[in-house]
């Protein structure tokens, strides 16, 4: 069946917003659409034994996950469970990952960074953010698994503008979405908002041999609801950008209340001089968090009227443009960073909040382009153009960095080169390495919010849509779609070979001393009520296949898969016990519980491995607590 | 970039097993392999803006959901939860969710049903098992959502061989994998395997108007390892057929001791017999369900020799044939139904199993077919042809049903009549509407297990491979190939035109007592120290905004989402609580917890809505249990 798209002999064509693909019009007719399509096809399709050329990690939103798709198939290729257990890994099922959950089943991922260094993909960790729980966990691209959960981060509430690595990847900025009265449990009457309740900024420490995570310190903010932010490269290094809306402080309907003011405010905060305040001494802790006071530590922080209600704030790739887009203007701002710096050098100041500077907007502004309705979030392809998405036209629009010429300056719509419509309701867009000093530049991903029934119908809950444009040449086009899990709302492009993760555990690095590598060794032992099996799991059985225990018995299982093959993985799931976990080649996974029942309750392989897969079961024997002479393997 | 297919100039042309497409080999070289990746792109194809033809639901293995891809993009479209929670739709975290999955949050979902009529599926439901728990659940197609989980089903260990639908979506028949002592919780020394442990097939009746599903009866079977089924229709109307291994009743190594007999049993149930004598009060009641013994009711069950360790057991689309695929013999078993049925009627047996009696082999199988090696599944396209997948070649073999010619009968490798490599290791393979009586033939799955770096390279955790092939010529073609979450066990294919679900609940179907549909009617009451809250969820609000309780309180939350808007979703979710609930349009969703700690949180909307999602939130206040004036709005 020949699928031509319709969009471009309807829909696309019909629009305000210019052609999604060369050649349509109804002039065009037919032909050009099965060419166009054609091509299109081709430049999606990877085929049967190819590779596709670029990771795409994208946000799972409320389902907590990362989500790892091929571009440019868009295919989705496999599921990075992150804030919530995911039984097809066995994640949070063992006890190490369910340690690392803690007590939250679930997380709202919102935006992942890979690791940079000098301002490139370094292409060791993905760092990603949890809303809802104020949290940062780190997957490691080695073998692309979640290895910390960081948080709840303390003094804050709402993580939502995280998470942001530093050029060289000290630290991760994590900003409050939501403000409460700190210390937290405290409680003030939400009618003296704007005075009792705080936001935070926070830097987290990123150990840069391990990875590892800790709050270094916070700076206290005051309670605007902070969104996105971007880290400073080139002549903007050592500092990071910050948007927030509701700088109101309205603390009911903030539909209506948090919409008045006709400027917001970003932050500008020096994150070096504010790591410097910290080891002079000019913090005060709270919860065992040094805090900084930007009111009483000056140069820390500048704050920056900008376009009403922002979301994005992006720092180009050469480090000299920051583009704030406010989605109820239609204009993104273009801060000059050299301006900017001069201004706060200067104290250039057209006022301030609270004893924190506001920089003169003027001063330091380039020009505020017309992009077009709802402007949200701008990316960089490295060749001097921006891509701003627009939510409310469904749109990204192409554009031109300065420098601008005498004529563009005087109608800065001149620099928007081209628009193309998406579906619908874009929120953030990525382009492929655009955070990093070189993007790659070749692809642009739409992240549209609304997907309103694009797809199959699927029921009520619908799925999002992105869609994948090539930005290759002079006009953007449209290749595919591919719907995503609920939600992305950011994302990161990596090129595949960049990286080159592990697909086997080396048996010399398992030191788990619980770990046993031949069936001879596998045994079940019991000390007091405490029975221990160490299992071994290899194609096709496990060793041993049976282990016995009595009711009150705390039984601790470590099963090792003992494979050095790549996607030989085994899983090991007890009938009727809700136990299941994933070992995957040369590891060792362990779960706990306390015998319950008395029965006989098989185990069984529940990742396929081998043509007698099936037959890879044991049983698990649970006597009555009184039977004495339960005999142990 | 152009991808062009490796497999077409290499691997698949190098291969013994036929080429995936025509027109390879070295003299074809670059050019042929370009034209023949360009109709492979635009056959699977779909622009955006338009949509694929076909649902592909797909059993997400150990993962414990089911996901819906689009044929012929085969593109990833949306999860269904179903035995996992799942926080992209808040799935297992409101309370109702919550109380289907009871203490269990993983399932192994091994091989869907769509209901059927006469048939032919009548797009009303989706039948799938959980292997682990002993459980079945029914996804209602107008919603796409998860209505109800049966189980854990009495008397029953490893609910394998599930679901499979009668031809009138009568009973759901689940058989078990595992045996264990009857009643369940009785311990038997494993030595004693053979006399002290049973299987189970088990009757899960349907409602045919509500689809509630009740366990019907049971039939007690010796303790062999049932794996899959298939119904009949037309002459087989009115049994079922199941494959079995471990016919040995071995009880460790089963590696080793499972695989020693030359053939295993077959079982073939008469199910309208067995409905009648549970009505003629021949069963006996076992954990409140009426048990059959076969050996004591006989006509109910029939055994038969097939081919050594089977997995398929599938009939085809008149209902004439069932074709036995033995993983360890290199041939597929057909049976003549119109025989089996005379033998039966005869009593033409070649001996009996402990009562029940074994059918003569050679009187019923009309033939083995050399398919290949690794035989395991048999689909049909309704034009006379079988598709098996062949485990160990990784491929999939095409041959012809009976008649079959003297000729043929003389040399069954005549029949068949073409093989495509796939990649790697086949298990099961689907193709569209093959379990009824007009299968729609064009396309075909193969599910591979496992995927062996074909994809980007996610570390050890590979996914899982299926790719689709074009069987509409006397050739099979391969299209495309895509990843699967873990694991794809079996699918279903059903046509997009075939159902129309709904995008919206409909105001007037809101039954939900605690639904508030204005926001005028929002409020918060207290009882006690219960506080209950009915809030409205609304562009770009929630309805009150503020909740307030004290330390101990049990606060219950009902949230009405009053939209009628397609797509407009709503989420609720509260601040360092773990408390996520999706809302689509219509729906009411609750969430009960007890108030633990003060201080205030922020709750929010977590599944974007409108230009002021980020605007939709509101607050929790926590009091300390002491504070007695704690205000309630």
């Amino acid at each position: 069946m020949k699928h031509i798209p319709r969009t471009l002999g309807g829909l696309a064509c019909a629009g305000a917003l210019g052609l999604a693909l060369g050649g349509c019009g109804k002039q065009a007719g037919e032909q050009a659409g099965n060419e166009v399509a054609a091509d299109a096809a081709q430049a999606s399709y990877v085929a049967p034994g190819e590779k596709d050329d670029y990771y795409l990690f994208y946000s799972g939103g409320h389902s907590g996950q990362v989500y790892v798709a091929g571009i440019p198939s868009m295919r989705h290729i496999s599921t990075i469970p992150v804030f919530a257990p995911y039984p097809g890994t066995g994640y949070g099922f063992d006890e190490e990952s369910k340690a690392m959950l803690g007590d939250f089943t679930w997380g709202d991922v919102h935006h992942p960074a890979l690791s940079q260094t000098g301002s490139k993909y370094d292409g060791r960790w993905l760092f990603v953010n949890d809303n809802a729980n104020n949290r940062v966990a780190r997957v490691d691209l080695r073998d692309f698994k979640t290895k910390q959960i960081l948080g709840p981060i303390p003094n804050a509430s709402g993580s939502h503008a995280s998470s942001f690595v530093t050029e060289n990847t000290e630290y991760l900025f994590v900003s409050t979405r939501f403000s409460t009265p700190l210390p937290k449990g405290r409680v003030a009457d939400l009618e003296k908002y704007a005075d009792e309740f705080n936001g935070m900024v926070t830097a987290v420490e990123v150990d840069p041999e391990s990875g590892e995570m800790k709050v270094g310190f916070q700076i206290l903010m005051p309670p605007f609801d902070f969104d996105l932010a971007s880290t400073g490269k080139g002549p903007s290094s050592g500092y990071v950008f910050f948007t927030s809306y509701n700088t109101e402080m309205a603390h009911d309907t903030l539909e209506v209340n948090a919409s008045q003011a006709d400027r917001d405010l970003g932050a500008i905060i020096n994150w070096k001089a504010a790591a410097q305040a910290v080891r002079d001494g000019k913090a005060t802790e709270m919860e065992g968090v040094p805090v900084l006071d930007p009111a009483k530590v000056p140069g820390i922080v500048h704050l920056i009227g900008i376009a009403k209600s922002p979301h994005g704030m992006d720092v180009d790739p050469s480090g000299k443009w920051v583009v704030a887009g406010g989605k109820l203007q239609p204009t993104t701002t273009v801060i000059n960073v050299e301006k900017l710096l001069g201004a706060i050098e200067g104290e250039d100041y057209e006022g301030d909040f609270r004893g924190i500077p506001i920089v003169s907007h003027d001063s330091v502004v380039e020009g505020e382009v017309p992009v077009g309705l709802g402007p949200l979030h701008t990316q960089y392809d490295g060749r001097g153009n921006a891509y701003t998405s627009l939510f409310i036209d469904s749109a990204v629009a192409k554009w031109k960095l300065p420098p601008w010429t005498d004529e563009e300056k005087a109608d800065l719509s001149k620099v928007v080169v081209d628009k193309i419509t998406v579906h619908y309701s874009i929120g953030h867009l990525v382009v492929a390495g655009s955070d990093t000093n070189a993007p790659y530049g070749k692809w642009l991903v739409a992240m549209n919010k609304l997907s309103k029934g694009r797809h199959i119908s699927v029921g009520p809950s619908q799925p999002e849509s992105s869609q994948l444009i090539d930005i290759s040449g002079e006009k953007m086009k449209m290749v595919a779609e591919a719907y995503t899990e609920p939600e992305p709302h950011f994302a990161q492009i990596l090129k595949v070979d960049e990286i080159k993760p592990i697909e086997v555990y080396p048996k010399a690095e398992n030191t788990n001393p619980n770990a046993v590598w031949d069936l001879a060794d596998g045994k079940v032992e019991r000390e007091g009520n405490h029975v221990t099996a160490k299992i071994v799991a290899v194609r096709s059985r496990f060793g041993p296949d049976k282990v016995e225990a009595r009711v009150g018995d705390t039984v601790t299982l470590h099963v090792t898969n003992i494979e050095q093959t790549p996607d030989m993985i085994h899983g090991f799931g007890i009938n009727d016990h809700n136990i299941n976990i994933v070992v995957d080649p040369g590891e060792t996974k362990s779960v706990e519980f306390v015998a319950q029942k008395p029965g006989i309750y098989p185990f069984y392989c529940t990742n396929f491995c081998s043509a007698l897969h099936q037959e890879m079961q044991g049983y698990l024997v649970i006597r009555e607590a009184g039977e004495t002479q339960a005999p142990v393997q």
